[in-house]
């Protein structure tokens, strides 16, 4: 089995428009920005990022729920954002929460 | 409390080599290859990405034991690659074991 889960929280920082697939089903993206203080090598680091995430269907319903400045935390997988841009990452994420 | 944790498998396709810090700590980045199926909005899909991943200290001599084309699954927290291309994710893996 593979594993590619990811669980990230932070800030929604800029939110695209809501699209419909030709099947009828909401997409969305948001970024969202992110800052923590993590540990490697015994040695704490400050650790900052913007991660574009990518919604769909019910989850895509659930960021109605939320607004710009908004804290969240949201559980997926990674994948490239496209062929074109395979370097460029997106968190498609299957749960979406507000973070207290 | 901020979240900012990765699971995360695949096959070693290039490992960089091994560096010191003037601290004396050991530093190595290697590439790993995912492929994987996952459901967004009820519908199957095919991931397949390249990610960079950056070990340090006890990790990095866990990687002696691995080579290329080997199965692994790295545990850690994505950052920016650097301040001049914070686009591009690494993740820093604070565990690495072979995948059986």
């Amino acid at each position: 089995m593979e594993h590619n889960l990811l669980r990230f929280s932070g800030v929604i920082e800029k939110i695209f428009p809501r699209r419909m697939s030709p099947a009828g089903v909401a997409h969305q993206d948001f970024l969202m920005r992110h800052r923590s203080k993590q540990t490697e090598a015994g040695a704490a680091r400050e650790v900052q990022l913007v991660l574009k995430v990518h919604v769909a269907a019910d989850t895509a319903n659930s960021l109605m729920a939320f607004g710009l400045g908004d804290r969240v935390i949201a559980m997926g997988f990674l994948a490239s954002a496209s062929h074109r841009d395979p370097e460029q990452l997106v968190l498609h994420a299957q749960s979406l929460h507000r973070q207290d």
